[in-house]
C-alpha cells in the first residue's frame, strides 16, 4: 500500500490503476441510487478533494460508511482510475475505507458543507481552516512567506530576528503592548510611590516591538543587506477591518542604497511574491477568482508585467488639486495622503503602482533621511490599485548631527537611543530599507475585506479564547 | 563601474582585470615600506574581506587613506586580479578608495581588531556584528532557518503562524510574561478588589505563548501536515548560560503519524538542516572549526551520515543504572533523565544519535499521548553527542475521554481548552509533532558556549537597553 497525499493522487503522475492509500477528512458523501455512495475526502494538500468511489460491497459500508458526515476521517485504499465525470481527472475505487474519527453530533458541527458568512467562522477560528476558503488562504499564504525568505536569500539578504521584547519605540508614537512579570496584586512601588520597574524581568519598563527596524539597521552596516520577517504588534483598539494587535512584518534594510534603489527592490519583491503565487497556487488562486474577488488573477498578473511610476509627493499633491474629484479628507501640501487619496493616484490617474517619494518631514518618522530642500524626507510609499499603500519605507538618516537634531525636533531623548546613535558615529554609511504588513499583503492577494481573515487565529478585542 | 559583493569579487568567476566596485567595513589597514597600503574590507556577504591595495597615488592617500581605521565604511574601486599572497585568491588593485565614514575616537572604538571576550560583546551587542565570530553565526543562523522553511516546504508541510499574545499556557506551567495595555498607576478593579482583566485589551488576561503547539493542531487536522517557526517566550529568571527569555522555535505536526513516524521526520530534518550547513557556510564552519569548536565540521559530518538509535526509557534507565558511571542526579524509573544522563546515552553508550522514546506518564505534558501500559506516554526525545537533548517531540492524546481524563489528572480546566477539545470531537486522527529550539540548534552547529551569543539581540536580566 502506497500512502500519498491528494494532491500527489490527483497530479496525474502515478501510474492509473495501481493501489494507492489516502487519509483526510470527509467534505462531502453522496450516495447514488446504484447501491454505492461518493465520498470527498480531503487533506488539505492542495484545494480539490478526491473523490472515493465507496461500492456496497465494503464490509463496513452499511454500518459505517452510510453514516458518514461532513468532519469524519477516514484512511481510504483502493485503485486509483481516471475519473468518469467531468471535472477532475483521478478518483479512487475503494476496497477498504477506514472510519477513524466521527463527529459529535454531526447537526451541531460548526463545518457543515455550506457557505458560512465569514463573521460566523471568525467565532471557531479554531475549526475554519476545514473550509473550502481558509484553506486556500492559509496554502496562499504560505506560498507567500516561502516567496518572501527565498526572494531575500536569492539576493544575498541574511534574515535576522530582532527582539519582540523591546524598551524602544521604533515610531516615537504608537501604542504598545506591556511586557511585565510584575505581580498586577502587589506592585513594588518606589519611595514615590511610583510602580518601581527596577524589579520588574528586565529592569525596566518593557513592550511588545511595533517595528524591527532600528534593530535590524545594526546587522546592516554590518552585513550589508538584511531582512526581518516576524511579528510586530500595536495596542490601537480599533475594530476596523484595517488593523490587527499583532500581525508579521517584512523588513528588509539596504546598505549603500538610497530611496531609488529602494524603490527598485520593492518593485522586485512585490513582483517576485505575486509570480509566485500565480506558478504555485493556480488551484487556489482558481477558487478566490470565483467566490471572492473576480480579478483576483488578473489583477496579479496586471502587477507583475506592469512598470511602477514613480511621483513626488508634491507632484501628487498637485494632480489631487487639479484632479476635479471630490475627496472626503482635504488634500494639501502637508497633509498625508489618505487612502481615497491613494487609490485615485494608482487607479484612476496611472492605473498601475505607483511609488510617491519624498513627503513633508513632519508627517514622517524621525529617523528618515531630511532633503536638501529642508522641508521633505526621503520616505516613499508603494501604492497599489485596489488597495492603496502596501510598503512603506525611507533612506534613513545616516548623519549623527541632522539625526539629533530630528530626534530633539520629536521630543526624543538621545541617551536612550546611544546604541541606534552609534550606527551613525562608527562607519555610517547611506541605507534605506522599507515595511509590508504581510497580513496586508495576504488581503490583497486573497481579495479579503477583513485583515482579522489573513491571520490563522485572529486576535482581537473580544476574540481571545486561543 | 560594476558593483560587486565581497563574496562575488572572491567566487573566482569574474574576468580578471576587469573594473569593480566593492563597498564595505575596513578590518584592517597596513602600510607596507614601499610606500602602497593594503586595506582590508568586510561587507559581511561573506567571511573574508577582500584585499585593497591601495597605491601611494591616489589623491586621497596622505590626507585619508593613510588615516583609515578598523570600522570606517569605504567604497574602493579599481581592478580585480589575482593575489600574489597565499591564502585569498583575489584582491583589488584600487584606482580610487572613496571613504564614506569614519569612526568617531578611534581609539574609543569597541570592535578593535583583536580579539574580543564574548562577556564584553554581549555588552555591545549592537555593533558585535561587525566581529569575524558573530558575522559566521548570523550566516549560520541565516542558512539554518532558511533550511527550516525548505525542508518542510519540500515535503508538504505549510507554515503557520500561530499567535504569539494568547490565554492559554501550552505545558500547563512555565513561567510566563504577561502582556497589557492596563495602566499601571490606576489599575480597574472588580467589586471584590482584584484587578478587572474584563477591562484588559483582551478583555481577559493575556500572555506571551511559550508553544505554538496546541493552536497548531488545529491547522494539522485540516492541511495534515504544517509547522510553526516563531518565537516563543520563558519568563524564567535563570541567569544559566542555556536559557533565553525569548527564542525561536520550530514546531512541526504531522496528522495520521505515530511515535516512529515523529521520530524518522525529526530525523531526516536534523541531517537536512546539518547538511545544508555543510553545503552552503564552509567559510564560516571552516572559522568555527579553528577558533570556536575543533571538531564542529566533523561531528556535523558525523550526524549526517549515523543512523539514529532508538531506546525505550525504560531500557535507558536499566542502561544507565548498570553503566558503573557515577552520576551527580539519581537515576531512577520514574525520574527525567538529566543532562548527564542524556550524554553519557548519546555520547558513551551509543556514540551517535539516540531517540529515547516512551517516558513515564507523570513527567511529561497532559496532551502526550498514553500507551496501553498506563504508566509511559509515547514521548521522546532526540539526544545528540555533544548537546544532549536537542528535540522533543510526542504523539497526541487523540482520545477525547483519555485527554479529558488527564487534563482533570494535571488540574487543568476542560472548559478553557474547549477549542482544544473540538479537535477530538470533529474527525480526530492520531497526530504527533515535536519541537526545537531554534538557538539550542544555533549554539550547537556554532560550538557556543552561552546561548545568549546564538540570537541577534541577547536579552536578559540585566541587558535589557534595545
Amino acid at each position: 500500500m502506497t500512502i500519498i497525499s491528494v494532491e500527489h493522487a490527483l497530479a496525474g503522475k502515478l501510474p492509473v490503476g495501481g493501489e494507492v492509500t489516502v487519509r483526510g477528512w470527509v467534505r462531502t458523501r453522496r450516495d447514488s441510487k446504484a447501491g454505492l455512495s461518493f465520498v470527498n475526502v480531503s487533506d488539505g494538500s492542495c484545494f480539490a478533494p478526491i473523490q472515493v468511489v465507496a461500492p456496497a460491497s465494503l464490509d463496513n459500508y452499511e454500518s459505517e460508511v452510510k453514516h458518514l458526515t461532513a468532519g469524519c476521517s477516514v484512511i481510504a485504499t483502493g485503485e486509483l482510475v481516471q475519473s468518469q465525470g467531468k471535472g477532475q481527472g483521478f478518483e479512487i475505487q475503494a476496497r477498504a475505507i477506514e472510519v477513524v474519527g466521527w463527529v459529535d453530533d454531526p447537526e451541531t458541527y460548526p463545518i457543515q458543507p455550506k457557505p458560512h458568512s465569514l463573521e460566523f467562522l471568525r467565532e471557531v477560528a479554531h475549526l475554519r481552516p476545514r473550509t473550502n476558503l481558509f484553506g486556500a488562504v492559509t496554502r496562499i499564504r504560505h506560498c507567500l512567506a516561502q516567496a518572501v525568505h527565498r526572494f531575500f536569500h536569492e539576493n544575498g539578504y541574511y534574515w535576522i530576528s530582532t527582539p519582540i521584547v523591546t524598551t524602544s519605540d521604533a515610531e516615537g508614537a504608537g501604542q504598545m503592548f506591556r511586557v511585565s512579570t510584575l505581580d498586577l496584586a502587589n506592585l513594588p512601588r518606589d519611595k514615590a510611590g511610583n510602580v518601581d520597574f527596577s524589579r520588574d524581568f528586565f529592569g525596566k519598563e518593557a513592550f511588545l516591538t511595533v517595528s524591527g527596524q532600528l534593530n535590524v539597521e545594526g546587522y546592516c552596516l554590518a552585513l550589508s543587506k538584511v531582512y526581518t520577517f516576524g511579528p510586530t504588534f500595536r495596542a490601537e483598539n480599533s475594530h476596523t477591518t484595517r488593523h490587527l494587535a499583532e500581525f508579521w512584518m517584512v523588513e528588509p534594510e539596504i546598505a549603500f542604497a538610497d530611496l531609488m534603489e529602494n524603490a527598485r527592490v520593492a518593485e522586485q519583491f512585490l513582483k517576485y511574491l505575486f509570480r509566485a503565487v500565480l506558478d504555485e497556487r493556480g488551484d487556489d488562486m482558481g477558487f478566490i477568482a470565483e467566490r471572492v474577488q473576480k480579478d483576483a488573477v488578473t489583477r496579479l498578473e496586471a502587477f507583475v508585467n506592469a512598470p511602477f511610476e514613480r511621483i513626488d509627493y508634491t507632484d501628487a499633491v498637485g494632480l489631487l488639486q487639479k484632479s476635479g474629484h471630490k475627496f472626503e479628507f482635504p488634500v494639501e501640501w502637508g497633509l498625508d495622503l489618505q487612502t481615497e487619496h491613494e487609490r485615485w493616484l494608482t487607479e484612476q490617474h496611472v492605473g498601475r503602482p505607483v511609488v510617491v517619494t519624498n513627503y513633508p518631514e513632519h508627517i514622517k518618522a524621525f529617523y528618515m533621511r531630511l532633503n536638501d530642500d529642508g522641508k521633505t524626507v526621503a520616505a516613499m510609499d508603494v501604492l497599489a490599485p485596489g488597495i492603496g499603500e502596501i510598503i512603506g519605507g525611507a533612506q534613513r538618516e545616516e548623519r549623527l548631527d541632522v539625526l539629533d537634531a530630528r530626534m530633539a525636533q520629536f521630543g526624543l531623548d538621545g541617551e536612550h537611543y546611544g546604541w541606534y546613535r552609534d550606527f551613525r558615529r562608527y562607519g555610517s554609511v547611506p541605507h534605506a530599507g522599507f515595511g509590508l504588513g504581510f497580513e496586508r499583503l495576504v488581503v490583497y492577494v486573497c481579495g479579503l475585506a477583513n485583515i482579522r481573515d489573513a491571520i490563522p487565529y485572529p486576535r482581537a478585542p473580544g476574540q481571545a479564547e486561543f
